[in-house]
Protein backbone atom coordinates (compact mmCIF):
# COMPACT_ATOMS: atom_id res chain seq x y z
CA UNK A 1 0.00 0.00 0.00
CA UNK A 2 1.22 4.07 -1.00
CA UNK A 3 1.39 5.95 2.08
CA UNK A 4 1.02 9.74 1.01
CA UNK A 5 2.38 12.21 3.80
CA UNK A 6 2.33 15.72 3.66
CA UNK A 7 5.58 17.61 5.79
CA UNK A 8 5.99 21.25 7.16
CA UNK A 9 9.29 22.19 7.68
CA UNK A 10 11.88 24.87 8.41
CA UNK A 11 14.72 24.49 6.23
CA UNK A 12 17.19 26.54 8.00
CA UNK A 13 19.51 24.32 10.20
CA UNK A 14 19.58 21.60 6.95
CA UNK A 15 21.16 21.04 4.13
CA UNK A 16 17.98 20.86 1.75
CA UNK A 17 15.78 17.81 0.90
CA UNK A 18 17.88 15.39 -0.81
CA UNK A 19 20.14 12.87 1.41
CA UNK A 20 23.62 13.72 0.68
CA UNK A 21 26.71 12.26 2.94
CA UNK A 22 28.69 14.64 5.84
CA UNK A 23 25.28 16.65 6.01
CA UNK A 24 22.22 16.80 7.73
CA UNK A 25 19.36 16.58 5.22
CA UNK A 26 15.42 16.89 5.72
CA UNK A 27 14.89 13.52 3.77
CA UNK A 28 17.34 11.63 6.27
CA UNK A 29 15.53 12.96 9.98
CA UNK A 30 12.04 11.74 7.54
CA UNK A 31 13.30 8.48 6.86
CA UNK A 32 15.07 7.44 10.24
CA UNK A 33 11.89 8.44 11.93
CA UNK A 34 9.74 6.24 9.92
CA UNK A 35 11.90 3.77 10.47
CA UNK A 36 11.76 3.90 14.30
CA UNK A 37 8.08 3.40 13.76
CA UNK A 38 8.01 0.93 11.35
CA UNK A 39 10.99 -1.25 12.96
CA UNK A 40 12.54 -1.09 9.52
CA UNK A 41 14.09 1.02 6.96
CA UNK A 42 11.52 3.07 5.14
CA UNK A 43 12.96 5.34 1.98
CA UNK A 44 10.67 7.49 1.33
CA UNK A 45 9.76 9.94 -2.13
CA UNK A 46 9.90 13.33 -1.80
CA UNK A 47 7.81 15.65 -4.06
CA UNK A 48 11.45 17.70 -5.00
CA UNK A 49 15.19 18.39 -3.71
CA UNK A 50 14.82 21.98 -1.66
CA UNK A 51 17.93 24.07 -1.37
CA UNK A 52 19.69 24.10 2.22
CA UNK A 53 17.70 26.82 4.14
CA UNK A 54 14.40 26.40 1.96
CA UNK A 55 11.05 26.02 3.72
CA UNK A 56 7.88 24.28 3.19
CA UNK A 57 4.37 24.40 4.58
CA UNK A 58 3.74 21.77 2.24
CA UNK A 59 5.73 18.84 0.95
CA UNK A 60 4.44 16.11 0.04
CA UNK A 61 6.49 12.57 0.18
CA UNK A 62 4.95 8.96 -0.68
CA UNK A 63 6.27 5.58 0.98
CA UNK A 64 5.36 1.78 1.01
CA UNK A 65 2.92 1.01 3.96
CA UNK A 66 4.85 -1.63 6.06
CA UNK A 67 2.83 -4.66 7.44
CA UNK A 68 2.12 -2.26 10.89
CA UNK A 69 -0.62 -2.23 13.83
CA UNK A 70 -0.53 1.93 12.87
CA UNK A 71 -2.92 2.90 11.40
CA UNK A 72 -2.34 5.30 8.53
CA UNK A 73 -4.14 8.03 10.72
CA UNK A 74 -2.06 7.66 13.41
CA UNK A 75 1.19 8.04 11.31
CA UNK A 76 1.28 12.24 11.71
CA UNK A 77 0.95 11.72 15.58
CA UNK A 78 3.37 9.02 15.88
CA UNK A 79 6.14 10.73 13.54
CA UNK A 80 5.99 14.24 15.47
CA UNK A 81 6.72 12.46 18.59
CA UNK A 82 10.07 11.57 17.60
CA UNK A 83 10.52 14.31 14.46
CA UNK A 84 12.39 17.59 15.58
CA UNK A 85 10.40 20.56 16.63
CA UNK A 86 11.37 22.30 12.79
CA UNK A 87 9.45 19.49 10.84
CA UNK A 88 5.65 18.71 11.22
CA UNK A 89 3.78 15.99 10.07
CA UNK A 90 0.03 16.82 9.19
CA UNK A 91 -1.73 14.41 7.32
CA UNK A 92 -1.02 10.82 6.17
CA UNK A 93 -3.44 9.04 3.71
CA UNK A 94 -3.64 5.85 1.34
CA UNK A 95 -2.87 6.71 -1.64
CA UNK A 96 -3.22 5.11 -5.47
CA UNK A 97 -0.19 2.28 -6.22
CA UNK A 98 1.10 4.66 -8.79
CA UNK A 99 1.51 7.60 -7.29
CA UNK A 100 4.81 9.10 -6.82
CA UNK A 101 5.41 12.51 -5.37
CA UNK A 102 7.95 14.02 -7.70
CA UNK A 103 6.49 12.62 -11.30
CA UNK A 104 2.75 12.95 -9.99
CA UNK A 105 3.02 16.54 -9.01
CA UNK A 106 1.27 18.56 -11.93
CA UNK A 107 2.15 22.02 -10.46
CA UNK A 108 4.21 23.64 -7.66
CA UNK A 109 3.61 26.96 -5.79
CA UNK A 110 7.03 28.70 -3.94
CA UNK A 111 6.69 32.19 -2.49
CA UNK A 112 9.38 34.33 -2.37
CA UNK A 113 8.78 36.61 0.94
CA UNK A 114 10.82 40.43 0.81
CA UNK A 115 11.06 42.59 4.06
CA UNK A 116 10.84 45.94 2.27
CA UNK A 117 11.88 47.99 5.08
CA UNK A 118 14.73 49.51 6.91
CA UNK A 119 14.36 47.42 10.00
CA UNK A 120 14.64 44.07 10.76
CA UNK A 121 11.53 42.08 12.07
CA UNK A 122 13.12 39.26 14.50
CA UNK A 123 9.64 36.75 14.73
CA UNK A 124 10.22 35.40 11.33
CA UNK A 125 13.47 36.24 10.87
CA UNK A 126 14.58 32.84 9.07
CA UNK A 127 11.30 33.50 6.83
CA UNK A 128 12.31 37.02 4.60
CA UNK A 129 14.95 38.83 2.68
CA UNK A 130 15.92 41.98 3.44
CA UNK A 131 15.57 45.06 1.10
CA UNK A 132 16.41 48.47 2.88
CA UNK A 133 15.60 50.21 -0.79
CA UNK A 134 12.20 50.80 -0.70
CA UNK A 135 11.08 48.60 -4.32
CA UNK A 136 8.80 49.76 -6.92
CA UNK A 137 6.08 46.88 -6.66
CA UNK A 138 4.28 48.42 -10.03
CA UNK A 139 7.47 47.66 -11.78
CA UNK A 140 7.95 44.55 -10.59
CA UNK A 141 4.48 43.50 -11.18
CA UNK A 142 4.48 44.55 -14.51
CA UNK A 143 8.07 42.86 -15.56
CA UNK A 144 6.75 39.34 -13.60
CA UNK A 145 4.42 38.97 -16.75
CA UNK A 146 7.14 38.49 -18.99
CA UNK A 147 8.21 35.02 -17.23
CA UNK A 148 4.54 33.56 -17.39
CA UNK A 149 4.05 31.22 -20.49
CA UNK A 150 6.24 28.73 -21.68
CA UNK A 151 9.56 29.84 -21.94
CA UNK A 152 13.63 28.31 -22.03
CA UNK A 153 14.87 29.60 -18.90
CA UNK A 154 17.99 28.56 -19.42
CA UNK A 155 19.11 32.52 -18.32
CA UNK A 156 17.29 32.21 -14.47
CA UNK A 157 18.76 28.70 -13.40
CA UNK A 158 22.22 27.88 -12.14
CA UNK A 159 25.28 27.64 -13.53
CA UNK A 160 25.87 24.00 -12.08
CA UNK A 161 22.73 23.31 -14.03
CA UNK A 162 23.78 21.10 -16.96
CA UNK A 163 19.90 20.48 -17.78
CA UNK A 164 19.44 20.10 -21.91
CA UNK A 165 16.08 20.82 -21.50
CA UNK A 166 15.53 23.96 -19.27
CA UNK A 167 11.79 24.39 -20.69
CA UNK A 168 9.02 25.23 -18.64
CA UNK A 169 5.63 26.80 -18.03
CA UNK A 170 5.00 29.26 -15.23
CA UNK A 171 1.33 29.42 -15.15
CA UNK A 172 1.09 32.46 -12.85
CA UNK A 173 3.16 35.05 -10.69
CA UNK A 174 1.70 37.00 -8.37
CA UNK A 175 2.88 39.83 -6.23
CA UNK A 176 1.23 41.20 -3.80
CA UNK A 177 2.46 43.80 -0.87
CA UNK A 178 1.46 43.63 2.91
CA UNK A 179 2.54 46.43 5.08
CA UNK A 180 6.26 46.22 4.24
CA UNK A 181 6.28 42.74 2.94
CA UNK A 182 6.26 41.98 -0.36
CA UNK A 183 5.28 38.07 -1.56
CA UNK A 184 6.41 36.82 -5.35
CA UNK A 185 4.01 33.70 -5.80
CA UNK A 186 5.14 31.65 -8.73
CA UNK A 187 3.12 28.28 -10.44
CA UNK A 188 5.13 26.25 -12.57
CA UNK A 189 4.84 22.70 -14.05
CA UNK A 190 8.47 22.52 -13.05
CA UNK A 191 11.38 24.69 -11.87
CA UNK A 192 14.90 24.51 -12.63
CA UNK A 193 17.63 24.65 -10.59
CA UNK A 194 17.60 27.86 -7.85
CA UNK A 195 15.26 28.89 -10.60
CA UNK A 196 12.69 31.28 -8.07
CA UNK A 197 15.44 32.54 -6.50
CA UNK A 198 17.31 34.01 -9.14
CA UNK A 199 13.74 35.77 -10.39
CA UNK A 200 13.09 36.99 -6.79
CA UNK A 201 16.95 38.13 -7.55
CA UNK A 202 16.20 39.66 -10.90
CA UNK A 203 12.56 41.02 -9.94
CA UNK A 204 14.27 42.78 -7.19
CA UNK A 205 16.71 44.65 -9.11
CA UNK A 206 13.68 45.55 -11.32
CA UNK A 207 12.02 47.03 -8.45
CA UNK A 208 15.03 48.81 -8.13
CA UNK A 209 15.21 50.82 -10.95
CA UNK A 210 18.40 48.53 -12.29
CA UNK A 211 16.28 46.48 -14.99
CA UNK A 212 13.61 47.23 -17.74
CA UNK A 213 11.00 44.70 -19.06
CA UNK A 214 13.06 45.00 -22.48
CA UNK A 215 16.40 43.95 -20.05
CA UNK A 216 14.54 40.78 -19.32
CA UNK A 217 13.24 39.84 -22.77
CA UNK A 218 16.57 40.30 -23.91
CA UNK A 219 17.91 38.58 -20.69
CA UNK A 220 15.87 35.62 -22.35
CA UNK A 221 16.65 35.75 -25.49
CA UNK A 222 20.95 35.80 -24.60
CA UNK A 223 20.35 32.18 -22.64
CA UNK A 224 23.16 33.19 -20.37
CA UNK A 225 22.09 32.87 -16.44
CA UNK A 226 25.15 35.83 -15.95
CA UNK A 227 23.00 38.67 -17.44
CA UNK A 228 19.92 37.83 -14.75
CA UNK A 229 19.91 39.16 -11.44
CA UNK A 230 21.63 37.74 -8.32
CA UNK A 231 20.30 34.73 -6.99
CA UNK A 232 17.93 35.50 -3.93
CA UNK A 233 18.67 34.24 -0.76
CA UNK A 234 17.70 30.66 0.38
CA UNK A 235 15.45 31.84 3.59
CA UNK A 236 13.04 33.75 2.05
CA UNK A 237 12.60 30.86 -0.05
CA UNK A 238 9.06 28.25 0.57
CA UNK A 239 7.21 25.78 -1.31
CA UNK A 240 3.57 26.54 -0.36
CA UNK A 241 1.41 24.33 -2.52
CA UNK A 242 1.53 21.39 -4.51
CA UNK A 243 -0.60 20.22 -7.35
CA UNK A 244 -2.07 16.93 -7.93
CA UNK B 1 18.37 64.68 27.01
CA UNK B 2 16.01 62.10 27.58
CA UNK B 3 15.57 59.11 24.53
CA UNK B 4 12.84 56.99 24.11
CA UNK B 5 13.59 53.68 22.07
CA UNK B 6 11.79 51.25 20.56
CA UNK B 7 12.90 47.28 20.78
CA UNK B 8 10.86 44.27 19.74
CA UNK B 9 12.60 41.06 20.76
CA UNK B 10 12.06 37.03 20.20
CA UNK B 11 13.00 36.46 24.29
CA UNK B 12 13.40 32.75 23.10
CA UNK B 13 17.16 32.46 24.46
CA UNK B 14 17.38 35.27 27.08
CA UNK B 15 16.33 34.71 30.83
CA UNK B 16 13.93 37.51 30.69
CA UNK B 17 14.72 41.44 30.50
CA UNK B 18 16.38 42.15 33.72
CA UNK B 19 20.04 41.77 34.68
CA UNK B 20 20.78 39.42 36.55
CA UNK B 21 24.10 37.66 37.29
CA UNK B 22 24.99 34.26 35.48
CA UNK B 23 22.57 34.34 33.16
CA UNK B 24 22.12 36.11 30.24
CA UNK B 25 19.56 39.01 29.51
CA UNK B 26 17.96 41.19 27.22
CA UNK B 27 18.93 44.80 29.10
CA UNK B 28 22.48 43.25 29.19
CA UNK B 29 22.90 42.94 25.50
CA UNK B 30 20.83 46.29 24.46
CA UNK B 31 23.35 48.15 27.36
CA UNK B 32 26.21 46.67 25.95
CA UNK B 33 25.63 47.85 22.42
CA UNK B 34 24.65 50.83 23.14
CA UNK B 35 27.72 51.19 24.91
CA UNK B 36 29.68 50.05 22.13
CA UNK B 37 28.26 53.27 20.24
CA UNK B 38 28.32 56.15 22.70
CA UNK B 39 31.50 54.71 24.09
CA UNK B 40 30.71 54.79 27.63
CA UNK B 41 28.02 53.16 30.08
CA UNK B 42 24.95 53.24 29.32
CA UNK B 43 22.24 52.19 31.52
CA UNK B 44 18.91 52.07 30.24
CA UNK B 45 15.13 51.78 31.83
CA UNK B 46 12.78 48.87 30.52
CA UNK B 47 9.01 49.31 30.81
CA UNK B 48 8.95 46.12 32.69
CA UNK B 49 10.39 42.83 33.39
CA UNK B 50 9.12 40.13 30.99
CA UNK B 51 9.72 36.36 32.27
CA UNK B 52 12.30 34.04 30.32
CA UNK B 53 11.26 33.18 27.22
CA UNK B 54 8.23 35.74 26.64
CA UNK B 55 8.55 38.19 23.37
CA UNK B 56 7.95 41.88 22.73
CA UNK B 57 6.76 43.90 19.57
CA UNK B 58 6.68 46.49 21.36
CA UNK B 59 9.25 47.18 24.48
CA UNK B 60 10.02 50.63 25.39
CA UNK B 61 13.36 51.62 26.97
CA UNK B 62 14.73 55.08 27.96
CA UNK B 63 17.85 56.32 28.75
CA UNK B 64 19.93 59.97 28.92
CA UNK B 65 21.51 60.61 25.56
CA UNK B 66 25.33 61.53 26.13
CA UNK B 67 27.05 64.10 24.14
CA UNK B 68 27.71 62.07 20.78
CA UNK B 69 28.15 62.64 17.19
CA UNK B 70 24.83 60.15 16.57
CA UNK B 71 21.99 61.70 15.57
CA UNK B 72 18.55 60.19 17.49
CA UNK B 73 17.09 59.24 14.24
CA UNK B 74 20.20 56.93 13.69
CA UNK B 75 20.51 55.47 16.47
CA UNK B 76 18.34 52.14 15.63
CA UNK B 77 20.46 51.58 12.56
CA UNK B 78 23.66 51.74 14.22
CA UNK B 79 22.29 49.35 17.23
CA UNK B 80 21.02 47.11 14.42
CA UNK B 81 24.95 46.20 13.26
CA UNK B 82 26.05 45.25 16.66
CA UNK B 83 22.53 43.18 18.23
CA UNK B 84 22.04 39.96 17.50
CA UNK B 85 19.16 38.76 14.92
CA UNK B 86 16.96 38.27 17.84
CA UNK B 87 16.26 42.06 18.95
CA UNK B 88 15.73 44.54 16.60
CA UNK B 89 15.57 48.37 17.35
CA UNK B 90 12.86 50.09 15.84
CA UNK B 91 12.51 53.80 16.71
CA UNK B 92 14.38 55.88 19.19
CA UNK B 93 12.98 59.70 19.76
CA UNK B 94 13.76 62.84 22.08
CA UNK B 95 11.33 62.73 24.77
CA UNK B 96 10.28 64.91 27.84
CA UNK B 97 13.34 64.81 30.72
CA UNK B 98 10.94 63.58 33.43
CA UNK B 99 9.81 60.32 30.87
CA UNK B 100 10.29 57.07 32.77
CA UNK B 101 9.91 53.99 30.99
CA UNK B 102 8.02 51.93 33.33
CA UNK B 103 6.19 54.49 35.48
CA UNK B 104 5.10 56.66 32.58
CA UNK B 105 3.34 53.51 30.99
CA UNK B 106 -0.37 54.10 31.66
CA UNK B 107 -1.48 50.38 30.01
CA UNK B 108 0.25 47.80 28.41
CA UNK B 109 -1.44 45.11 26.64
CA UNK B 110 -0.28 41.38 26.34
CA UNK B 111 -1.50 38.75 23.96
CA UNK B 112 -1.75 35.72 24.83
CA UNK B 113 -1.28 33.09 21.94
CA UNK B 114 -2.84 29.37 21.79
CA UNK B 115 -2.35 26.88 18.94
CA UNK B 116 -5.95 25.22 19.40
CA UNK B 117 -4.76 21.76 16.90
CA UNK B 118 -3.45 18.18 17.17
CA UNK B 119 -0.32 18.93 14.84
CA UNK B 120 2.24 21.34 15.71
CA UNK B 121 3.81 24.49 13.15
CA UNK B 122 6.63 24.75 12.55
CA UNK B 123 7.27 28.15 11.71
CA UNK B 124 5.91 29.75 14.73
CA UNK B 125 7.22 26.99 17.00
CA UNK B 126 8.49 29.70 19.66
CA UNK B 127 5.29 31.62 19.74
CA UNK B 128 2.55 29.71 20.39
CA UNK B 129 1.51 26.91 23.23
CA UNK B 130 -0.10 24.26 21.50
CA UNK B 131 -3.23 22.80 23.05
CA UNK B 132 -4.60 19.55 21.27
CA UNK B 133 -8.28 19.49 23.18
CA UNK B 134 -10.58 21.43 21.22
CA UNK B 135 -11.18 24.62 23.31
CA UNK B 136 -15.34 26.14 23.95
CA UNK B 137 -14.69 29.50 22.49
CA UNK B 138 -17.79 31.17 23.66
CA UNK B 139 -17.19 29.58 27.74
CA UNK B 140 -13.82 31.20 27.68
CA UNK B 141 -15.41 34.92 26.37
CA UNK B 142 -17.73 34.61 28.91
CA UNK B 143 -15.72 33.75 31.93
CA UNK B 144 -13.10 36.29 30.50
CA UNK B 145 -15.52 39.25 31.37
CA UNK B 146 -14.94 38.28 34.98
CA UNK B 147 -11.60 39.24 34.91
CA UNK B 148 -12.27 42.88 33.45
CA UNK B 149 -12.10 45.78 36.08
CA UNK B 150 -10.55 46.47 39.27
CA UNK B 151 -9.83 43.39 41.32
CA UNK B 152 -7.68 41.72 43.66
CA UNK B 153 -5.78 39.53 41.71
CA UNK B 154 -4.09 37.35 44.71
CA UNK B 155 -5.59 34.35 43.55
CA UNK B 156 -3.76 34.80 39.97
CA UNK B 157 -0.07 35.99 40.57
CA UNK B 158 3.48 33.44 41.04
CA UNK B 159 2.94 32.12 45.17
CA UNK B 160 6.51 33.39 44.80
CA UNK B 161 4.76 36.97 44.76
CA UNK B 162 4.60 38.93 48.23
CA UNK B 163 3.39 42.33 47.04
CA UNK B 164 1.17 43.48 49.32
CA UNK B 165 -1.29 45.50 47.02
CA UNK B 166 -2.25 42.96 44.31
CA UNK B 167 -5.25 45.01 43.42
CA UNK B 168 -4.94 46.18 39.21
CA UNK B 169 -7.34 47.33 36.74
CA UNK B 170 -7.75 44.84 33.52
CA UNK B 171 -9.15 47.33 31.05
CA UNK B 172 -10.45 44.66 28.75
CA UNK B 173 -9.88 41.08 27.26
CA UNK B 174 -10.45 40.32 23.95
CA UNK B 175 -10.47 36.36 22.92
CA UNK B 176 -10.31 36.08 19.23
CA UNK B 177 -10.22 32.79 16.76
CA UNK B 178 -8.48 32.72 13.65
CA UNK B 179 -8.15 29.77 12.09
CA UNK B 180 -6.68 26.94 14.86
CA UNK B 181 -5.00 30.01 16.88
CA UNK B 182 -6.64 31.42 20.14
CA UNK B 183 -5.33 35.05 20.83
CA UNK B 184 -6.03 36.25 24.32
CA UNK B 185 -5.43 39.90 24.28
CA UNK B 186 -5.12 41.36 27.66
CA UNK B 187 -5.03 45.48 28.47
CA UNK B 188 -4.35 47.05 32.52
CA UNK B 189 -2.72 49.14 33.76
CA UNK B 190 -0.19 47.08 35.23
CA UNK B 191 0.25 43.07 35.87
CA UNK B 192 1.75 40.74 38.62
CA UNK B 193 4.13 38.20 38.29
CA UNK B 194 2.92 35.43 36.18
CA UNK B 195 -0.45 37.00 35.73
CA UNK B 196 -1.34 36.86 32.12
CA UNK B 197 -0.01 33.33 31.94
CA UNK B 198 -2.09 31.92 35.07
CA UNK B 199 -5.17 33.98 33.71
CA UNK B 200 -4.16 32.41 30.20
CA UNK B 201 -3.97 28.81 32.39
CA UNK B 202 -7.09 29.42 33.60
CA UNK B 203 -9.34 30.70 30.61
CA UNK B 204 -7.75 26.87 28.60
CA UNK B 205 -9.24 25.22 31.73
CA UNK B 206 -12.34 26.82 30.80
CA UNK B 207 -12.54 26.01 27.58
CA UNK B 208 -11.57 22.12 28.14
CA UNK B 209 -14.75 22.56 30.24
CA UNK B 210 -12.81 21.84 33.54
CA UNK B 211 -13.89 25.31 34.86
CA UNK B 212 -17.01 27.58 35.35
CA UNK B 213 -17.18 31.14 35.51
CA UNK B 214 -18.89 30.09 39.36
CA UNK B 215 -15.16 28.44 40.03
CA UNK B 216 -13.32 31.98 38.32
CA UNK B 217 -15.77 34.00 40.96
CA UNK B 218 -14.95 31.49 43.93
CA UNK B 219 -11.36 31.50 42.96
CA UNK B 220 -11.34 35.85 43.07
CA UNK B 221 -12.99 35.01 46.67
CA UNK B 222 -10.65 32.72 47.85
CA UNK B 223 -7.54 34.76 47.52
CA UNK B 224 -5.02 31.54 46.61
CA UNK B 225 -2.81 30.97 43.69
CA UNK B 226 -3.72 27.40 44.46
CA UNK B 227 -6.89 27.44 42.87
CA UNK B 228 -7.07 29.37 39.92
CA UNK B 229 -5.29 27.34 36.46
CA UNK B 230 -1.86 26.45 36.13
CA UNK B 231 0.78 28.99 34.53
CA UNK B 232 0.75 28.88 30.76
CA UNK B 233 4.29 28.19 29.44
CA UNK B 234 6.15 31.66 28.57
CA UNK B 235 6.70 31.21 25.16
CA UNK B 236 3.07 31.52 24.13
CA UNK B 237 3.14 35.34 25.44
CA UNK B 238 4.09 38.61 23.74
CA UNK B 239 3.57 42.27 25.03
CA UNK B 240 2.36 44.00 21.79
CA UNK B 241 1.15 47.15 23.05
CA UNK B 242 2.27 49.93 25.58
CA UNK B 243 0.16 53.14 26.21
CA UNK B 244 2.15 56.49 27.59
Amino acid sequence: MNIKLTLEFDGTNYAGWQKQPNALTLQEVVETALSKIFEQKIPVIGCGRTDAGVHAKEFVINFKYPKSTIPIKKIPNALNQLLPEDISAKKAEKTNPDFHATFSAKKKTYRYTILNNEHRSVFDKNYYHQESQNLNIAKMKKSAKIFVGKHDFRSFCSEANTKNNCVRTIKKITIKQEQNYIYIDITANGFLYNMVRIIAGTLIKVGKGKLTCNNIKEIFKNKNRIHAGPTAPAKGLCLIKLYY
